[in-house]
């Protein structure tokens, strides 16, 4: 691998530093090649940069920021007052060069919102989508998108998300011709908003695009499709639906049970075999899949969740390094230009 | 239990008289006060009725229906073309005063369509709303609504919702001055879309609902509220994308695993396990909740899940016994008259 710089929002999400610099010093420790620019308030940051390891630390440089964007901050306004902010001066170092993508866990609105402003959305799209890679019962992944980047979407916007989805299928994921569906309430062509039924109508004569109809929300494990297509606000809300089903599953499958007292031999040989069924699900496990990428930008931008841990802050960074790697932006604005319709 | 009849369209959803009839049986024979007028096709239903107690047929009468409503016709066609199908006729059934209550596993847009025409809304509720009781963490259940009568919803629809999930609550699960939710992509004041924040601003401010705020998706499980709101479109996706992920759990614990040969106490131990462990997710198994209610009607009607199997089937029936039971139409009816604003 070539040498790689990527910038963090270091003080975004729900534990700023205290997640995100372990996490740091974590993906540079695995990744040889990986340099990291941490942008924050350097006194919140260097009291978990000691005992780092020398050889790391070389390829680590703290970008004071001045401020941070709140988590609840609207968007507007957060982008108006952005100047000077740990989100901001990330993605300023990727429109300058010095890094060549971004990471941060922190407000998912004003970071759209900044993103579109400093590195600009590819020709002929209107809007970036938040796409994520998430596994199915396949064993492969479905790439879902928009996450959350917009509340409202028309029939072209969610067409521009078919084909950027369908270009991370291929090109990231590696499925050539990869089956693109739209999330409805309804398989028959009847089914669902006029935004949704106009969206099927353009891809089903569009002949680069292979796709499939529409799915519903019991089919997003079950590896039907390549490519899920929906709105923000469905999607973010599907999402985390998913989420919550899979953490409570989880978190009943480790807990020690009715609280009834047992004999020590059965709470042995239920805690080996509870592990056994915990692996058994563990690729469903939000945390390994955590990173949702803004696509539709010229350059490389990965939104962590907010209540990200160690572990999954750190998969937010190695899916911004797969996806500088694949040259997904790039990638997506040669597609573009041969499948969306020409301005006349 | 006072004397008690339902219509039953037995030939909607999936499998038909296959299903609906030998659900009904079932129904019959652990209800010795019900009784139930199957509407369909004489000639389908009767090859299921072979061999039933004697007892449980003086309960049982069949209606005979001329046509069945396509389970993907277009609701508004499927209206216009309704005269004599089994669905009309079992809401006709309840119009008329010959049955309490009517379920059906078809067509849910002709079904909230024809509900409508044939059984008329209540007083001050613009469009009824699909409702269903979810099992959730803390071994209570949630309101949740809507669930698909309602593709798009202003904020008005939102806040009658609310008014009639508080009722559900109160009346049916029996929870005192119970916590409406709205479902959001985020719990700040600032997020989502204006319907649902104007229909936050007018919940806010009425007195006699305890509205709580915004909920995400993660919490469609964890009983932090007793009535969650949403537009149908979303709520249809979020409760399929649960069941979904429920159904795929159950089977992977219900599958033999890798395919590795294993001892066979290996073996043995993992089925015990596997059994204690469907068992503590066994209330959240979509079958144990099928039958969501429409709200709102001056009627009770239930929509069963076109694809139920019997078990399932048999639910949405005792679902329509306690709604009737319950008398839900008639407090829904006394409450909105408290609550909402008087039309001038």
């Amino acid at each position: 691998m070539a040498r790689l710089t990527l910038a963090l929002d270091v003080m975004g999400g729900d534990f700023g530093p205290s997640v995100t610099v372990p996490a740091s010093l974590q993906a540079l420790a695995s990744n040889p090649e990986l340099n990291l620019l941490l942008v924050g308030d350097p006194d919140a940051i260097s009291p978990y940069l000691n005992r780092t390891d020398p050889s790391v630390m070389t390829r680590l440089r703290v970008i004071p920021a001045e401020s941070v964007i709140a988590g609840d901050a609207r968007p507007s306004q957060a982008i108006r007052a952005s100047r000077g902010s740990s989100m901001r001066i990330a993605l300023e170092l990727v429109k300058q060069g010095e890094a060549q993508g971004c990471i941060s866990a922190g407000n998912t609105g004003a970071l759209m919102g900044l993103a579109k402003v400093v590195l600009k959305p590819l020709e002929g799209i209107e809007r970036p989508a938040l796409m994520t890679l998430l596994p199915h019962q396949q064993r492969n992944r479905t790439v879902v998108l928009d996450l959350g980047a917009n509340v409202a979407c028309d029939s072209t916007m969610l067409v521009q998300f078919a084909v950027m989805g369908a270009v991370m299928a291929e090109e990231v994921v590696g499925i050539p011709d990869p089956r693109v569906a739209l999330l409805n309430i309804g398989e028959e062509e009847t089914k669902g908003p006029d935004n949704i039924r106009e969206a099927a109508a353009v891809l089903k004569r569009t002949p680069t695009i292979n796709y499939i109809g529409y799915l519903e929300g019991n089919d997003l494990l079950t590896g039907k499709t390549d490519v899920l297509v929906c709105d923000g606000f469905v999607g973010n809300v599907t999402l985390k639906t998913m989420e919550g089903v899979i953490r409570l599953f989880l978190s009943l499958l480790n807990s020690s049970g009715e609280g009834k007292k047992k004999a020590w031999w059965v709470m042995l040989l239920g805690k080996w075999l509870q592990k056994r069924v915990a692996k058994r699900f563990g690729h469903l496990n939000p945390d390994q899949y955590n990173g949702a990428c803004l696509l539709g930008l010229r350059g490389t931008v990965i939104k962590s969740h907010g209540a990200a841990n160690q572990r999954a802050f750190a998969v937010a960074i190695e899916q911004a390094v797969q996806a500088v790697q694949r040259q997904v932006p790039e990638r997506i604005a040669a597609r573009l230009e041969a499948v969306l319709p020409k301005s006349d």
